[in-house]
């Protein structure tokens, strides 16, 4: 607190990301990083952009990061003028809020997702109304049909890994044609269909997507939004009363390069997916109840074991989960996929934690 | 225009940053780059943190950035808490904007100064009213003694290049005890004198400095404010309610490089003044009017010649430099230092515009 601060540093609510741990070799399955590194023609693309002596650093990059733009459109079959980009997601989705969800009615959300929505809205003071999902998780987009100023959902739902049909992601823009309608598509390579197909068809979906998952590039920040010509001109306006130059070169070369190898990016998520069924399957057979996942990670609880101490116990061994304490899922964890070893240390961390309670 | 856009979108007037020119060779004299490489350190620390398989960018970076903080709080004598790391100082002027800067009464900062200013205070709704530079674009600080939210300076100056005396800066602080005070030192290791050091002494003094000019990393985005933790505290919880990981992992890793390497900077440094001082005593040969400056820029005006059209006439020649089309710098460039023989080509460029202008 201090009398310098403007009014609304008073009223936040800052976002915590998961824990970043100082260790050697922790088994890290807290922040749904992708477990393999990206594609050898993102270092290769690095490496020319350094060339000999870093020298292209001293020059500021192209501000409207064109290359990249150009080349995430070809590979969606889409123009560059339909393709925001920002510094990671979370920039994409703070320029959402102030560029397109700010208006009279209330902005709707699902009451569990992405925590750092009501976080955004406090800071923009954007008017929100939270959406409960169902029980087992799921969201009804039916119940969305009330008066708004915008609908924003992830698909697949964050922190379940539940997806939601595209049909349904149809139906929501179709019937409200008043209103920007956002997917947050952030874990949607995982298994979700991308709602990327229906932009052109629909000018108030506002689609947000990110290297920092599928494509093994959460260390450099590079996220998107694709949209009509006329949000992505919002978008830009907003940025370049922000900051004109949000990625660094190399940031650019990276995720230019990573859209670039597509058979690196398939193979890394097919084994990802695979470790996420295989991780399922044993933790339901050691009595966790696992919500149907879409995305690099499981959510599940474990009617024996509170989750929180859970959490705790396996930090112990530096592994790391994510937990929530808030309400209706402070029981379960939120487990990112990580290589097929580091699923087993996990389980077996956790037979060892089981038996002692038993014992 | 679209009814999409939040109400604020529509009353924007973005920043428009200097060209980046697509060529192969231009003389880019218009965005004051350095015209040095970043130090060789630079380029060792990115390899490392790349290795041979880029694996470190799959996972996220510090979102607090410490280690970088811990050797730019140790570069300059004080704690990493009075430290904040932005993507470039653009970010960190924005978010002071919104952190520091927002209150009843009005922002004051100069009618000739860095034209972001008041688009970042349009933006943020930020009530803001200028004081008139004398006219010699000298900054009389006793014009600032009116009732105000906050005092915004560059130090030196932009695009005029011209420095204040630290002496005026904590005048300004003293006497404005219930105004945050930002000095945004961008140029100010050309030759004026940091306020870094009165940051202990006066909790409402923030000082923004960036890694773009000085330090060669316009092509990374790293920015500083430095203040008392108060001030810090307000600018992370804005950081940590709009974006939490704002600087990737190689940004992280150039930059602390680079203030590392002490010999490198002060080498370039003196280099640019070298130039500087060159270059303005050859324009005033010219008959170019040049503003004195302690930054990597000379802004100059020529009695005989229209500034606009001799922009124009240097860009045929595939130089660039910068004009402002606004009151009172209309008839100025602005020039940035390039190496020796960069200035020699402008210099022949402008003999040359002047000998047809005659003919």
């Amino acid at each position: 607190m201090s009398r310098y601060w403007s009014d609304i540093v008073h009223r936040l609510t800052p976002y915590v990301p998961g824990e970043q741990p100082a260790l050697a070799h922790p088994v890290k399955l807290n922040t749904n990083e992708n477990p393999y590194p990206p594609s050898p023609r993102v270092l290769e693309a690095i490496r020319h952009e350094l060339g000999d002596t870093a020298e292209a650093l001293r020059r500021y990059p192209d501000p409207t990061a064109r290359k990249l733009r150009e080349t995430v459109a070809a590979h969606h079959g889409i123009h560059a003028e339909q393709v925001f980009a920002g510094n990671g997601s979370d920039e994409v989705l703070a320029l959402t809020f102030q560029a397109l969800l700010k208006h009279d009615k209330p902005l709707l959300f699902p009451d569990i997702t992405y925590s750092f929505y009501p976080t955004y809205a406090k800071l923009f003071e954007v008017d929100y109304r939270t959406i409960p999902l169902d029980d087992s998780f799921a969201i009804a987009v039916d119940d969305y049909a009330v008066p708004n100023g915008g609908i924003l959902l992830p698909n697949p739902n964050a922190p379940t890994g539940r997806p939601l049909p595209l049909a349904d992601i149809e139906r929501l823009a179709a019937e409200h044609p008043e209103s920007v309608v956002v997917i947050d598509e952030a874990y949607v390579d995982f298994g979700a269909e991308s709602a990327i197909k229906l932009i052109d068809r629909y000018p108030n979906l506002l689609v947000v997507q990110t290297v920092s998952k599928s494509r093994s590039l959460a260390g450099m920040r590079v996220g998107f939004a694709f949209g009509d010509p006329a949000l992505i001109d919002a978008l830009n306006r907003v940025k370049d009363s922000f900051n004109s130059y949000p990625l660094d070169r190399l940031a650019q070369a990276a995720a230019t390069a990573a859209y670039e190898d597509d058979a690196w990016f398939r193979d890394c998520r097919a084994k990802v997916i695979a470790s996420r069924e295989r991780l399922a399957a044993e933790l339901t057979a050691l009595g966790f109840e696992v919500v149907p996942s879409a995305a690099n990670l499981l959510f599940a609880r474990h009617a024996g074991y509170d989750a929180a101490t859970l959490a705790l116990r396996l930090r112990e061994k530096e592994i790391f989960v994510r937990h929530f304490n808030a309400p209706r899922i402070d029981q379960h964890l939120r487990i990112s996929i990580g290589t097929d070893a580091e699923c087993d240390i996990l389980l077996d961390a956790l037979r060892g934690i089981f038996s002692a309670y038993v014992g």
